[in-house]
């Protein structure tokens, strides 16, 4: 890795107008590939160099799957033999500046004629650091990774030890949020609870493994229709997960989780699920930012800066329907980016722009085998077997290359058959952020 | 992760007759798979939790493969359903006492009747230190993963530098020792050049892209026959790799590789596939060890240990077909395995032992699509496609799991009609040891 002094951006020079996109997420896909064609130079910027399906992210915690079938390299899904003037490079943006319209990266700056920002969210800890440092969270394939090796090795260790109270403490799991993420996680987790760790580890006793799903609100799944909240709080019930409603976690260090109230989990894994703000990117101006998100009109752009949008995630678009903004989610983000397309076309052709309206088709989550809830548009809600049906259809639909499509299918299909996966691989040496064992003992433990 | 002294190994007690194996490679779990039944207590130490294919690890390297195809989790292997007291711990093994039978972990002894040492080799640097700081091995997932970062990373940077120096450096890759490893890695690097990486990045001209391979003896794959080893240079040679026989890398600092005779290769990517020793347990007497193996008897026994025993590619066990010892590859490890589990079970019942007698199956090694080599017994040499369907055939039937062998060969065909595979992810930010670039600017790459 070189320092960013010996590098620079090397983006070609153009006569056309350039489109720099910040974020390889729904929106910033979307938005490139209906760009594609001679009237745009598109540049995008990433941090990673893929395209993540994040609602199987928990997938890859759990074992399920491998972070190939959840992710697609943007340079493939990019080529050259398709896409003409496209330019991707693997940076971090530090910053924006409106008034010269040039946007800033670690190793270099580059004038835009429109800036599109999606870049999503992150994790939110609301300023509590411990929190920060102890926690899991699970919002990359990395963090899906450490939580992977993670449970792994706490199983390990809890066949290593004659401490009651040790051997509990690795074999609780707290959950913090009970939005999709923190549910699909407790459900996958409480599956291979029943499924598949019993047969792994004949000498523990699993009845004793404790999945704890704290919420802070009054219902899990607090975005979806109170029909789904409940129906996924009783599959919850059944596969044993232990649903803590109203109630926050105030303190974890590592040890012992402290809920509101007093109560305290010793546990040595605790997920952060339960908040996001948006990935700011620095040089808006304040009145632009509202709640850690970009303030848009309805043709995502920016409050008071022509030629800067933001979309998915990161935008608060309010409107009549929407006056929150739109659900946090894949479909508002590939909705906006495919619109943005054709709006900056209009543009060069001095055409009225189409405002965006938002074309809800409904929202999924998976509890477990045969367990699902689905609220579909006119109030249609589905639960049980035939909303994991259209769960598996419609996410193995939306993975984005062919090949991962057969692999999410395929796994599937076995997994279904046969309750069992092959990823439960522990595959690096794993040190907290934070990790109170010394550095010495984990180089005599990895050592070659 | 908790401290050793919190941790034991909980290795229940037992009146039969305990056999510990060290190391769940090729020898151990076809040991561990033949001894099952009712009259052995099997316990299996690794520090790893999976089995790994380690012919295909180059595959993973090179974005070919996910490690999931290559590796099986040795708890699923010998689940409960199937083992009976069969005991896995994830621990590092620090030594053994043979006076009073007992094996020592980072967490507690245990006696043993048996011990059996499994343990395979790691990377052989020969003392120099600076190359063991600054290269790449290739002998674990961890390895492989970090390798497929670096190379992926060293790419998107040539594509981010006006300096022809620094880009040539980035474009540079050097891979010292042209035995199995070595060669197809440097064969997948170059049907990575040539099919894949122009389309990726459209802004680097991949004819200033070098592979360079450099053997110490006077051809590539010295263990293979003369005939393998010409077609394999000759193959090289079409695909446009640098080979250097005679020729022996001296020094590396990260940046300059310094090849004996003073000749200077720029590169920031040095692979180390050169030399191999025995993963050793400490405790063992002087005369048991020759050249970093353990020498042992026709019955795998280490000379003057009864009741220990050494395994593949640890084992140095002399014959009048071998004198240096058998090949170090899968096929005398998986032999020896088997063959030691019937004499363990021979010496309860006092019946005479069997000595080893190595069935050569013939070897294999692949240098690019329909490029592969192949020593059959017999003296028959095979080359071409014919070879390759070959490899195909033997390596997806070796493969260990159901599963991995469907994922393995659908990756297969898939890439043979594409050339195109999707596993190209830069997973985690990626410090090597010894980086030269601060701790302050990672942070900032990374942050979040």
């Amino acid at each position: 890795m070189l320092e960013p002094d010996k590098l620079s951006l090397n983006i070609p020079d153009t006569t056309k107008p350039r489109v720099v996109i910040v974020g390889g997420g729904f929106g910033g896909i979307n938005l490139a590939k209906k760009l594609n064609g001679e009237r745009f130079q598109v540049v995008m910027f990433d941090r990673q160099n893929y395209h993540g399906f994040w609602p199987l992210l928990y997938q890859v915690a759990t074992a399920g799957l491998e972070p190939d079938a959840i992710a697609e390299p943007l340079r493939k899904m990019f080529g050259s033999d398709e896409y003409q003037d496209f330019h991707f490079r693997l940076v971090k943006v530090t910053g924006v500046n409106p008034a010269i319209k040039t946007v800033s990266t670690i190793i270099g700056d580059l004038p835009y004629d429109y800036l599109v920002m999606a870049t999503g969210t992150k994790s939110n800890y609301f300023g509590n650091e411990q929190i920060k440092k102890y926690s899991f969270p699970l919002k990359q394939i990395p963090h899906a990774l450490n939580l992977r090796s993670q449970l792994l090795q706490a199983f390990e260790q809890a066949n290593m030890t004659n401490d009651p109270e040790i051997r509990q403490s690795l074999l609780n799991i707290v959950i913090v949020g009970g939005g999709p993420t923190g549910v699909e996680l407790a459900g996958a987790l409480a599956e291979m609870r029943k499924h598949v760790l019993p047969d792994d580890y004949s000498g523990l006793d699993f009845s004793k493994m404790n999945i704890y799903l704290v919420e802070g609100m009054d219902r899990v799944l607090p975005p979806m229709s109170p029909e789904a909240s409940a129906k996924t709080y009783k599959y919850l019930m059944e596969l044993g997960v232990v649903v803590k409603l109203n109630t926050l976690v105030e303190a974890y260090d590592g040890e012992t989780a402290v809920l509101k109230g007093g109560e305290q989990i010793k546990t040595n894994t605790l997920v952060w699920a339960a908040g996001v703000s948006g990935a700011l990117i620095d040089g808006l101006p304040p009145e632009a930012v509202e709640r850690g998100r970009v303030l848009v009109d309805e043709y995502n752009q920016v409050i008071g800066l022509p030629g800067v949008f933001a979309l998915g995630d990161i935008a608060l678009m309010k409107t009549e329907k929407y006056p929150k903004g739109h659900p946090m989610v894949a479909q508002p983000a590939i909705q906006q980016g495919q619109l943005l397309a054709k709006n900056l076309k209009r543009m060069l052709r001095n055409e009225r722009l189409e405002p965006f309206e938002y074309n809800d088709k409904g929202s999924l989550a998976i509890i477990g085998r045969n367990r699902a809830v689905a609220d579909l548009p006119k109030n249609i809600h589905l639960s049980g077997f035939l909303a994991w049906a259209t769960w598996l259809f419609v996410h193995v639909m939306a993975l984005v290359g062919f090949r991962n499509k057969l692999v999410v299918l395929s796994n599937w299909v076995y997994k279904f058959f046969t309750y069992e996966s092959g990823t439960r691989l522990i595959i690096r040496p794993f040190v907290r952020k934070g990790d109170r064992v010394k550095q010495e003992f984990l180089n005599k433990y990895n050592s070659d």
